[in-house]
């Protein structure tokens, strides 16, 4: 963290011409993207959206509502130009890029089998953390992946502990059977590698995927290359998790930009000690939530930076001050 | 409302190639834009920002930290693009206009009179009900004026009841005393004024001000115009809410843009039923808040509009489906 640049953010705030605090959570923005950015004004020209997709093999086991294709079917949606996270990039000034993670061969079923071998991670991690981010301002890192809200909860478990219940959600709208299906296999997990996912890094081999592994290696390149992350939802919010399990800072440049409704979503932010920006009932992933929070970082931004001073406007101070 | 226009955003939405439901409330907005300008698609390429700028007899009583002459300094800075709503407009893309409202000439205080003679009072609605909303896609009003939380708070009792104490918060940050005199003013008004303040557009004369009244005007005149409205904070909200005290559906074309930290907001929202979309800790006025709330607009309508359909994308819809 950039501590000068903090400080100018916090002495540049107070001599603008409102109240003092009274535009809340913009300040706290300015001054986190002037920290993780490592100057003052911070700035958000090149935003970069990255979506990662994988295969999961627990998905055979019926733990989504929507059949294992559909990964590579969004994907060319993606290409296609039709999907939400299009659109959002558009409205929100973000570059997408979609990275396929070798979307013809899922990973293994993790209730039963570790999902990744160990170069099969490190793979998937240095998709991750060779993303070019010169110049970058801010990053989102997304994903696509049917099957992996199950091996979110999973990741979510085997990192901060609970039982299958607390983490497992509908994801994309499963019935009650395969709600039933989603909470055995997250148990069965826990149970065959137990002791094991004590460690995150192996945590995220044996029961993450591989587009969960790309999005924690994105957020650590991130760090390393003085760029805020805005976290997107549940999966994307467990990958990161990785760090802030290794490290209590190892996620200090990463803003929760919204809470899902999936519920493990809001117990994780709980956990990370994060406050979303937004909470506007989706649950779609693909990046879409932290895109739409561009808008208010954008704000936030525009105010910081453009705003006049009391000086400069000739308007008189509170009283208090 | 347009009930066909509607049924046209709600039959769209679950073809789209998302998970039923998953945009949340995106999905919500899109429906209420379409119904509230008549059409479908909706469209926001024309957002209009009127800010009103009044003063008020009440602030000579020591109820702002501010004093009163930051009104005509704070309009002043609105003129020369320094100020929040001026940065906000460009960021959301809105056109910003500033109406002053005889500014040289404040209200009565309204604790021991009433504000306006009834020629005022129509005066300021009309300086809302004129605005000219020819192909305006959405409206924001917003407002300047040193003292008028109090106005806010003194208006939503009298249209809803209760004590100072449920609706008088710190407004720019009032030190213990001043926040003791303005509830004492608040106080002193609903005794002075008594039975005359239940009829809605009568308090709004005996209690509000210049801008609450062209507020309420302007989202008058928004309904007739077919063109949906964004709230912004307490002043906003409590000028508004004349409308839909003098009839339930009055504010049904109105959405709340966010929950201030004003206390009495959060309360006056509850009161009109509305769920703020943002909640990030603002409290500065000048139509602000619901500025912020174009960014998640425009990702609803980009959503809404832009995205391909399962049939078209060649996506395999939820077995649930």
């Amino acid at each position: 963290p950039d501590t000068a640049a903090r400080a100018a953010a916090e002495a540049r705030e107070p001599t603008l011409t409102k109240p003092a605090g009274s535009l809340g959570r913009l300040e706290e923005i300015a001054a986190w993207l002037a920290t993780w950015q490592g100057r003052h004004p911070p700035r958000l020209e090149r935003v970069r959206c990255v979506i990662f997709a994988g295969n999961h093999g627990i998905a055979a086991k019926g733990v989504s509502a929507f059949p294992p294709e559909v990964t590579v079917q969004m994907v060319q949606n993606f290409r296609n130009d039709g999907a939400a996270v299009n659109q959002l990039c558009k409205a929100g000034g973000a570059e997408l890029d979609v990275i396929e993670l070798e979307l013809d061969r899922p990973t293994q079923p993790f209730d039963t089998d570790a999902a990744m071998t160990e170069a099969e991670v490190l793979d998937a991690l240095n998709a991750g953390l060779t993303l070019d981010l010169t110049d970058v301002d801010a990053l989102i890192v997304g994903e696509m992946g049917i099957g992996n809200t199950t091996a979110a909860a999973a990741l979510a478990l085997a990192l901060f502990g609970g039982t299958a219940e607390d983490w497992v959600g509908r994801g994309t709208g499963i019935d009650d059977a395969g709600f039933a299906r989603k909470r055995a296999a997250v148990d069965a997990a826990k149970a065959f590698h137990g002791a094991a996912l004590a460690d995150p890094l192996e945590a995220l081999r044996r029961v993450g995927g591989r587009e969960l592994a790309a999005m924690a290696g994105g957020v650590l390149a991130a760090r390393l290359a003085r760029v805020p992350v805005l976290l997107d939802g549940f999966i994307c919010s467990a990958s990161a998790a990785v760090w802030q399990a290794m490290t209590p800072d190892g996620l200090d440049h990463a803003m929760a930009a919204h809470a899902s409704v999936e519920p493990g979503h809001r117990r994780l932010l709980e956990t990370l000690g994060k406050r979303p920006l937004l909470d506007l009932g989706m649950r779609l992933g693909e990046g879409s939530g932290a895109l739409v929070a561009l808008g208010p970082l954008r704000s936030a931004l525009a105010c910081h930076t453009g705003m006049a001073t009391f000086a400069e406007a000739g308007v008189s101070a509170s009283e208090a001050s």
